[in-house]
């Protein structure tokens, strides 16, 4: 599949065949109207070999043996038994020869960032989360046959539960309570006395695949005759029309009263004497034109809402959440990344690209880059210097100036398409030098790459 | 005028007195209705002695020769010439033999926390600040003849300019644009060139009021022949609806996503495609959809909006604001800082005070105590263990237990009136044990007073 | 006493002439060099009147009546009943009507910094320190008949136990081992059975002393027919041999690295494998050799103590510590804070002093300004300022430029002599102006006085 | 040399066997006793083979590729033109391509932790830290055709300059003064006209070497007609007498003052009035008394030098600078990074290690582990868990009990012998159990490995 996905030449376009491969044979377009954030969906495929090469324990083995994993950053070791869930993760880097003997004594395992050592985890990761704009995350859970290493719970995160090896016994139950539906927050570890009977109950094979919104509880565990290895994969956490609002909310009141006397307006001098939570039980005509007037100036603040800047602050983050992309081998000889500009026989060769006016560019992937406004300055974000840990590095930008702002957002409309260096709207003088400066600083931080290796 | 308040029973009453008094002969309804926030005021009233007793140069030369006046926290001492604002303060204690160097080159002195140091400004804006329901302050300007202190500004306050000796020329503009109109913060120096024609020009004179709103520009310099000694009365600093709003917002927003799915909805997958600054310009449908969904949602949020709590967190914020009340001889007698119990010929002598069921008590001031929920428990805030400096103190409260909250509501409610211990509202099982506990518990923190000294 | 010593013109005379009265009839020789930091003394007087004037229960009530005493920071509610040493501190002000109440209920009360509520304790401190060398300290402590506020226990200091009213039983015990003669710390609270006979047992009464050297185990309890009022007057904590080598060691090593290339030399290349706690049993001559250098460089290190900086160091701390000096009338009237320039009539009068040449002028006390070398730059640093709170204020200086050093040198060393301003020992090209700049300056910031009030 | 090195069984006898190689043909015992941190060296090979496979511009090219190098961080961007010495480090990951535009335009390239990214330097240095007893770093240098990276300096390091590819041009000046003989800290950067004339210049070819210690300025450029790639090494970076006594001072005085009253008595009454710099240059036989005093108390001072404690510190600073070992395979093979358990054909294969009485065992390296004594805990303290990254990890360590403190130091002091689990000197009472658990546990971290493949 992923070698299929390198041909596709528009992001958006692979990522949305991701999906539909990952959930298939259920059409996206049906999963998001009926499922997605309403309901579990289990798919059964009776292949097992459908995920396979997406990830293995031979893979975790050879990670463990050859990268720096720490107990509690990358690794966590659990059991549940008798209905007490325990961790049980000593100091330090963890090695094949203690891991294997937690394993054999009953312990789960919990990689946490599988996409910090797997490629395959981190490709398909950083193509879903174009498709969800959303960061995609991964824990991939490696059981030990008749064991369960996790407490029944709830998480706050839409979950695809993508069965590797072995198999595993899955139950399945409804959100408790109206308040728990697609919850904010993961819930505690719960007793079986508290969640009531499952509303699916299955034993997950390997090509299997289990869907359940954040807020369904879940518990999982081996039948006596098989391991298990799965891989979770997450998405929109703090996702939601809330948390929108939540950074829409004081810049709009901000805007309010900078711009409308209105907001600016003294309070009433008596207020404190008939409002308050000590007066609430009062019956003051004052009172409801107090509520009134806070509903007059709500209704005022939704016309200063400014949507798209609130939208920018969360695409923001959502580029800082990124993983970068993972290159193909034709955008890898297209790119900064790749160029051939080496030592080599005691000097330096290809030293010098050639970016002129008939070089046709295009972004890297569709959602590699952002222009934002930050009040006067326009800046540009981008992912490609994002790290494969989580957060590892700030959030790159750099400031746009005025006469390169339509290049960029030009450059960012054109995609898919590549456009010719030449073809910048900029307001260049002299030979198209301003369009050339911008192309090179694209290049040089891997936002944009080229129709023909260079 | 100071004596005969002490003899008003409410101390609502006594405030509104008071700032009846201060803008007499204008009634204070006509005044709120038609001048406050709108547009300044002059009161001149050929009586240099009106104000008399509220503050002298005199009482100025004893402050600085019996107080730790510090420069930078307590005086400023500042000059104004050829358009250039200087502060002089050295580091340390003002002397007399220093300030008055000062005074004699020209330079004007602003007392900054006169209540700290004047019982009589620390009374009148006790009592004040109950009738504005918000910090009311006072700085005190001792200008040299033929000087100016300070350039042409506006501040972020109410102001009531009130002439104690001396006099002085004032000129106060409109505010230069709507943006301006009752401002949030101050301005910074302006030019002469900067603020156009003043709309009033005049020589305030001892017994003299000037008021404005905030964002008027004002200047004021002393004529050749007179020096000018004038208290600036301020109050409604970050006193407004969209202060309140400021503080309601973020709760209302947790309520209406706690409470309500449609807030906690993940937003569209492709939203960040079709929003945000670089798409602003597109005509996509989508765009509509998605204000529209967050106009549907500010219109809901409305409805979860928590008043009375937003209100208390004002009523918190002002309660620690405030100065403590200054005592008159009968609220002395009959509260604990007047309690007669002390040594006297080698031992304690009337140790003990006599609170029974029949003992009437109120709250010492109307304002000075209120009671909040913070949601579960209930505490009581009050004002009377605050000291005369802003903020010394942490603002003081205690949980009020369940059994006890009907009591406080009712003596809060009670006020003016006296009540008997004994008819507090609490469910008492043994002979008024809990409503003697409670009346000895707001008598010790100075809550209460009694009707008759104890 | 207090009124003869402001007769005394030399402050460090009227400090050792307070001290003798404290101690008298014991000469303050004789006490000096057999009992301080020796053993207990107890001087008895049959005279209830000697320490009049000092301080008094009265004085006790009216303090808190009057000033803000709050309860943990300047006063201690305690009890010490069947083995049991409790503190009953509420939060906030201690209002007479409830320190009463604790006193009648049978607890002590100690005063933590009487001196910031008593002239007359301030004064007798600020007198003491300069005989010290060391900050005066004093609590004072009422307690009331037939019981005991305190377990035993030794402290940090020496400590001089004045009674003023009434009687205590006090018990003395030895240190209880070598280690613990002349402490660093407090003792925590011991048991009776930890502290083994006392070597002292008393009933001190009024008008009687008891001295004993920190270390020195002690508990005192009320008789059951009187109640107790003790001042303990306190010094030398952290003022050893050990606390001026603290200061002293690092600037020593820093000094002989800088100087002496020994100390910048390379440890021996294989010197942990027989050096530290593993190879201390190995009987390997080049640990010899590794002791026998570490001896050679500590002789050197010694030749490079810089003592004189050291001691500068510690007078800087102590400066800090110090209570401002209570200035007598006559020290009023010929310094800055007596001054006469007021506000009179309308306007300044004597607003200029005339500090000539012929002005004859001395530091205000002995020791309440010193100069410090801080490298290249030399300070002046000075108590005037300080505050009667420990360290409320920072340690007060400023830079003394190269021009003044040897006339601050001069008027330093000239005390207890008054000496003419034109006498200073400047450079002055132009009549006198810098020797007068210097002494305005001196003179503004209460260092120096006039032998005439101006 | 490092395979034939692999086949040396003791890791000192490793390490000194390197060193020798490094300076070959000068005898260590030589060149330690006559030219280490006394005056630079210079040697010649006309073998530009020597130290071959150490590092090569082709490796840099390599890790530009495969690493995530940072500029600033990773590597160093400088030229020195006309005098100017500038750095021109952009922001962010250090790719080729723009790293040899860099080269190209006639900057230096300086990577600051090679250790990090090649094996070989990591080996080189790892194995080199235990000769020297303390952190050997380095940084490698490339330098294009005619230019020079760098100004005139001098270092804190005794540095090891081997010139790796095409040659340099050097100078090496005497230190200007006997204060900057062996330094505590670099020089800035010196001007041509502050150092002098240079007392070596050299055209070091490859396979020379260079040394000089530390307070030597130095200064190298390329000649026209070729490139130079040279890799300092670096030790003895603040190990000197003084930095020991940095940390022995203020414990020896802790010691003393508990253990010695001399040090706890308070210091002379009158002392501030003699000594002091306002005092020193009073001839004033107190001073001389008080000096006398102090070097007392100095001589004390030293019999109380807990010197093998500091050392210990010492030690422990060194073991968290230490590079971790880098295994041979025969180390591999026989330790817990090599350890054959591991998933195969689906289950776990090998899992138990079979440590039992008759292991022979032995530290991994003689200084990979240290036992110290905190006042009353023992601890092992070890640098296998440490990191390629300076101070990436905490220094690790664990608590030995009481019942292995034996054991583990007759383990350190077999080194390099093996010896049986069984003959540890535990106290074990059934069946040599705490000798297996001991085993096990150091087993596990990489502290011990067995005489035999496990």
């Amino acid at each position: 599949i992923l070698a299929d996905l390198a041909n596709v030449d528009n992001s958006r376009e692979r990522a949305s065949k991701l999906l539909q491969w990952l959930i298939s044979p259920v059409p996206s377009r049906t999963f998001f109207s009926e499922t997605w954030e309403k309901k579990p969906i289990l798919i059964q495929r009776k292949n097992p070999d459908y995920y396979k090469g997406l990830f293995s324990t031979a893979e975790f083995d050879r990670i463990l043996r050859e990268e720096d994993v720490q107990y509690g950053v990358n690794l966590d070791v659990t059991s549940y038994t008798n209905g007490r869930r325990e961790t049980h993760n000593p100091p330090g880097r963890a090695l094949p020869y203690n891991v294997w003997g937690f394993y054999k004594s009953g312990c789960s395992l919990r990689l946490l960032n599988p996409q910090a050592f797997s490629s395959t985890v981190w490709n398909i990761l950083s193509i879903l989360q174009e498709n969800f704009g959303s960061m995609a995350g991964a824990n991939i859970y490696l059981t030990p046959p008749g064991t369960q290493g996790f407490a029944p719970h709830y998480d706050d995160i839409e979950a695809f539960v993508v069965q590797l090896e072995g198999k595993k016994h899955w139950r399945v139950y409804n959100p408790r309570v109206e308040d728990e539906v697609l919850p904010v927050f993961s819930s505690p570890n719960f007793n079986e006395a508290d969640i009531g009977k499952p509303i699916l109950e299955v034993v997950l094979e390997a090509g299997d695949l289990l869907y359940f919104p954040r807020g369904f509880i879940h518990q999982g565990d081996c039948l006596p005759d098989a391991h298990s290895l799965h891989i979770t994969i997450s998405s929109y956490q703090k996702n939601s029309w809330g948390d929108l609002l939540q950074r829409m909310l004081p810049a709009a009141l901000e805007i309010a009263v900078e711009e409308d006397t209105e907001f600016r307006r003294g309070l009433p001098l008596d207020y404190l004497t008939y409002m308050g939570v000590q007066n609430s039980d009062k019956d003051d005509p004052r009172r409801q034109q107090f509520f009134s007037q806070i509903e007059t100036l709500m209704k005022k603040l939704t016309t200063y809402c400014p949507v798209d800047a609130a939208v920018d602050q969360k695409a923001r983050d959502f580029l800082h959440d990124c993983l970068p992309p993972m290159l193909t081998p034709v955008e890898l000889a297209s790119s900064v990344k790749g160029a051939r500009t080496r030592w080599e026989g005691g000097q330096v060769t290809d030293e010098s690209l050639d970016i002129n006016t008939q070089t046709r560019v295009r972004l890297l992937r569709a959602g590699c880059a952002r222009l934002c406004s930050d009040g006067e300055a326009v800046h540009l974000y981008y992912t490609t210097a994002n790290s494969r840990v989580y957060h590892q590095e700030e959030l790159q930008s750099f400031e746009v100036k005025a006469e390169f702002t339509d290049a960029v957002e030009f450059l960012i409309h054109s995609y898919p398409k590549f456009v010719t260096v030449g073809s910048f709207p900029c307001d260049s003088t002299e030979d198209f030098v301003s369009e050339i400066v911008l192309a090179e600083l694209l290049f040089e931080k891997g936002i944009i790459h080229t129709s023909e290796p260079l």
